[in-house]
């Protein structure tokens, strides 16, 4: 069981294009009892890729219309253009007939990419892992974040914890932290679109816990390498309950690998 | 003719859904000859707001796998989830049978939107339009930059030429400047999500001067005031070819009213 990972298990689609079915899993739950959106946008990239045909999404956009329960749903994959570089399609995906979240995608074969580098940006400033606090272990006179849902999928390590894990959010809607999906499941292109949507929101930092997607979209950047996660996330403009959110994910090696941009709405 | 825009009478689409008509024109050409990708987006909204009956594109993400050429397209619209707040929905653009740019959008009343507001970035620091240059304009042995195409339909002021301007990029990609659709045609929420990708590309001053859209995605903000946009571009990490470009734009009034960030791919 040592290969065995949730994430791969549970974002596994049968059948063949266009038609996709699967099986939304309660382990990436979130407090509503609906599916974390990453997760949702992973399963839809897996039915996207069966048809696409290139091994790296490089480009997703997840738009959220309704959330997904746990259960069986179906995935209607519409390819678009397949050219030498980039292969493009579209995915829906249905609960009880229901269209619930649309995806587009451009998948390629990012070993291939070559041209020139130049990188203004630089990656989170974090210690080691083995000198960081576990997010959602157990805080003195609590028994711990950790539930059935998606807290049990990641691992995150926090240089010091965050003003609103102690129950006084800081007002500043920004992170870095080191994050790894559970058990010994190692990063890849495929992991990385819906990681971008797993942490803790920024805006928890300005005290609002309920926040719904209306749009995510992923830029993957470079295959990572083995190892954790250096995570950066921020929320710049709160504007009529919309924000943006931004995550940067950097590899072990110090080298950006995905940048996401997420717009969503508070719900209270 | 004083009501006359161009940008509206090239954006106009006609026939009913699913399937609406336009034509492409060559007054938004890029420099190859073929229609500049904001433009292009711009008409594909005009027919997706035909189904979708809300006034605002809210969230807006657009695949271009192919250039789009002057001449007649056919946009294919496929609507999603019409809900209390959001309509959802799709657009494929075709030439000649073919697929070209795939779009999907989220549609509100954004007069509608209610909530917390909290910002903390700020709108760019410039001097008064009056008091800035026209990017554009013709400088000392040449006979500027104004060409029958997009830059035709558009103004740009800036406090300083850039270095691209004067034939040495800085090396640092990054800008901000007054942007204006040509003649009196004030900002709407319908040309914001196309104006992100009208002006000069951040990359110029890498020293990079051709480069082509991947997929954009742009988040309308607020409706804009009347008056001068004053816009912020910037790309921080280009790795192999491909790079971000994050654009922001604020109104006369101060307030921040689209973000978009892009994946492009240098091609030379």
């Amino acid at each position: 069981m040592s290969d065995y990972s949730p994430f791969d298990a549970d974002t596994a689609v049968t059948g063949a294009g266009p038609r996709f079915q699967a099986t939304i899993s309660d382990r990436w739950a979130v407090g509503g009892g609906h599916a974390n959106g990453g997760y949702v946008l992973s399963v839809c990239l897996r039915a996207l890729r069966e048809v696409l045909d290139r091994p790296d999404p490089l480009a997703v956009a997840a738009f959220y219309q309704r959330r997904v329960l746990p259960g069986p749903v179906e995935i209607e994959v519409d390819a678009g253009r397949s050219g030498r570089r980039l292969a493009t399609g579209g995915a829906r995906l249905l609960q009880g007939g229901q269209e619930l979240v649309r995806v587009v995608a451009s998948f390629t074969d990012l070993s291939q990419a070559s041209g020139p580098t130049e990188v203004a940006g630089r990656a989170p400033n974090l210690p080691d892992p083995r000198d960081c606090l576990d997010l959602f272990g157990e805080l003195p006179g609590e028994s711990g974040l950790a539930a059935p849902g998606i807290t049990g999928q990641l691992e995150c390590r926090v240089p010091r914890l965050p003003g609103w894990r102690q129950g006084a959010p800081s007002g500043r809607a920004e992170a870095e932290f080191w994050m790894r999906l559970a058990g010994d499941r190692q990063p890849d292109t495929m992991a990385l679109p819906g990681l971008v949507d797993m942490a803790a929101p920024a805006v928890f930092e300005l005290g609002h816990f309920l926040s719904t997607t209306v749009e995510l979209s992923v830029h993957v950047r470079a295959r990572p390498a083995p190892g954790w996660l250096a995570c950066r996330v921020s929320t710049r403009y709160l504007i009529e309950g919309y924000h943006e959110e931004d995550f940067e994910i950097w590899d072990s090696a110090g080298r950006l690998v995905a940048q996401s941009r997420q717009l969503a709405l508070l719900l209270n």
